[in-house]
């Protein structure tokens, strides 16, 4: 390479796929915006640039930290880190021209300048739904979300997933009987079972300054078995005197009841004790989503109910749920578990390789199977049979028409699946045909 | 509003849009891309954030002072300005994974920090085909260019518009002949023909200080007149004894020829020996393209073809050719022009109302629609019914299902066409009959 070239390269942290990847990525994302559509949300699409004042409106923590923020002039701009904060600041602004209660979906890129780590990236897509009230909401769309999460999964091709269920308010009411004060903590404490155990849960509990009694307390009630039915039926049994913890039982059984009725199987949700979310502005109902099979991959969709959506911005009271799908974090583990098989990936269904001189009729074809909405591109270089099916081959595109001066004469064509290498001589419509198009 | 709260507003310059439009222009990029697809195009998406010296290797220009760019920690950073930039380092970064000739789409949104105006945007959406070659790329590519300007136009619903299509070597073998050595500033002039007419560009020929003679004869030339075939006959009369310009009239004629053979009708392209592209990497063909009733609004797809794409990264010869609609500003002209019609936008095909009592029927029955692919929404907040009614008004609904204790016991659910007002007891195999979907 000359001296003078500067070196192509992106930053560490960003994901860029070649395009048969792409492709797979793309659809997984096709998939997901079809199925929040089908459950009534509707798009939005928000800048990634925002003034810094609006982003970090609630401010604190590692958002800060993390945040790309920069001037343009004298602006104090940032790009947005999630879409959870775009859709408070969007509900706010545009509170008349909305109709509540407000389905929205939003898939687009956030950016976070975290250190750069294997699976940790700076840029990355986010699929989120979020159902906002005006004034209340009721608990029954809590119940509607897994089933969008089941309806998505099933259809992104998971079988073995599992939602699992809880309820702050069910946590925080047995805090408050147990007269803890400090929730929060334990909440991150129990967050990280499934990463750290039981073992390095209680040790994160002394930490924090637990007696023992009060440890064991905790660890017997987020350690409640059986069936949905049956820990509903435990937790009654604890006789809780607190009101907090009584309303959490009654949403919780009310979720888990249509759940079910929203269709979504048995094996695929469970009320789980150990969901707490990290983030504080849960108030109600929590998800996480598992495979089972994988995991080590940690939860791949996520989210919850919370109090009030937009409190930095307006005085209207905006409670909601909502979820959200990391999608490029869930691609990138997809790929390294080799659950991502790209060597078939093809937007393209035919390819037409014209020999010499027969480029008119090529065209011609083309434009038949496009007018008929098929993919379709043709070999337009001068250039042997041999590189030509190469291309073909490399490019992964199912069926190939090779147009010479015998198939003119014939107005017949050699139709090559190229997967096979079975071919014969057809007529534009039996090709047609054998590409799924109906006259 | 409470004093400690922020203002909810975006930056000036940032398009943001209410869900109705959001649909359209969802629906619009949709119709994009599936185009593009159809002839052969890949999907590629690259980050939105790069390293500022990559994309400022070419340096100079307004580029630099729109740039946004800024550091994080000691990297300098710079937001893409264009989908070209980084097509160029993406091809030649990944060279030796790509088959060439490469044809990839993209879709995203660029950002230049322009002076705020009306009608200009700092954040918008560029979708960009471009066919790359690997040392060369056969002419024929730039005749099916216009053929997918046409397939998407078309399949976005408008009938009058024109590509004017020119070829750079024309005119530049045109400037030679006549010994004259600023061509770019020359070809800028001419650019400008639709906006300052033809007396504006006898004026900036002035300025750059060519003689009243040669301007006369530039004038003559670009003022050409007849059908294509006659334009092309005339411009064989000149006898123009210069290899470039007798290039650059074959290739004009070559993609004449094959356009019309692609289906380009001939009403919708033209040869126009004023489109110059103001851009100074172009060296062959040149595409516009002109809604023939709204000429105000400008050319809605450019491009053309160029020699050389990554030369600032690679040694490898990528000549190719591409084309960009610039929606953001498309969706912002055609809605000042009162083009687009949002009362009528919906993702959602039905929505079920059910009275007080009956939420359990009305999710069995927005199960079985969403297990057969249609989009439906169930109102479930505790409302009276002209609330329901009016909530499904607002939101462009098109039908709904309302469900009472009568409809239970009938197993039959009134069918309502939001529209007309229509409404009738139906079945749910007669309901999903109504909403098209096979059984």
């Amino acid at each position: 390479m000359s001296k003078n070239k500067i070196k192509p390269s992106i930053l560490a942290g960003f994901m860029e796929l070649i395009p048969s990847d792409q492709i797979l990525f793309n659809k997984m994302m096709d998939t997901i915006r079809k199925n929040y559509e089908r459950f009534g949300f509707l798009p939005i699409d928000t800048p990634v640039i925002e003034k810094a004042e609006v982003l970090l409106a609630k401010g604190g923590g590692e958002t800060e930290q993390q945040i790309y923020r920069f001037k343009k002039g004298d602006t104090d701009l940032a790009l947005r880190f999630d879409l959870t904060v775009p859709l408070a600041r969007y509900v706010a602004q545009h509170f008349s021209e909305l109709t509540f209660p407000f389905r929205r979906y939003h898939i687009g890129k956030v950016y976070r300048g975290e250190k750069a780590q294997r699976g940790r990236f700076r840029e990355f897509y986010q699929c989120d739904i979020d159902i906002i009230g005006n004034g209340s909401l009721d608990v029954i769309n809590d119940a509607e979300i897994p089933s969008v999460i089941y309806s998505t999964f099933k259809d992104l091709g998971f079988d073995s997933f599992v939602i699992k269920i809880n309820n702050r308010k069910v946590l925080n009411g047995f805090f408050k009987w147990l007269e803890i004060d400090k929730p929060l903590a334990i909440l991150r404490a129990i967050d990280k079972i499934e990463k750290i155990g039981a073992e390095g849960v209680i040790k994160e509990l002394e930490n924090i300054g637990l007696e023992v009694n009060t440890i064991e307390k905790i660890m017997e009630f987020i350690g409640i078995e059986g069936t949905n039915e049956e820990k509903l039926s435990s937790l009654e049994r604890l006789n809780i005197n607190n009101e907090i913890f009584n309303e959490g039982v009654e949403e919780l059984k009310l979720v888990n009841h249509y759940v079910g009725l929203f269709g979504v199987p048995r094996e695929n949700y469970s009320i789980d004790l150990t969901i707490a979310r990290g983030l504080d502005y849960y108030t109600g109902t929590v998800y996480e989503t598992f495979l089972k099979d994988y995991p080590e991959i940690g939860s791949i969709c996520s989210g919850g109910r919370y109090d009030n959506l937009a409190e930095y911005y307006t005085d209207q009271k905006l409670p909601g749920v909502g979820i959200s799908i990391g999608l490029t974090r869930l691609f990138y583990q997809l790929s390294e578990a080799k659950l991502i098989k790209s060597e078939d990936s093809s937007l393209t269904k035919a390819i037409i390789l014209p020999m010499e001189n027969c480029l008119d009729r090529a065209v011609e074809i083309a434009n038949i199977l496009r007018n008929n909405k098929v993919n379709t591109q043709i070999y337009l270089e001068k250039a042997k049979m041999g590189k030509k099916f190469g291309f073909a081959d490399k490019l992964n595109i199912p069926y190939a028409i090779i147009i010479g001066e015998e198939e003119i004469k014939e107005n017949k064509y050699t139709f090559r699946n190229m997967k096979t290498g079975e071919q014969a001589m057809l007529s534009i419509e039996e090709i047609l045909f054998n590409l799924n198009i109906k006259f």
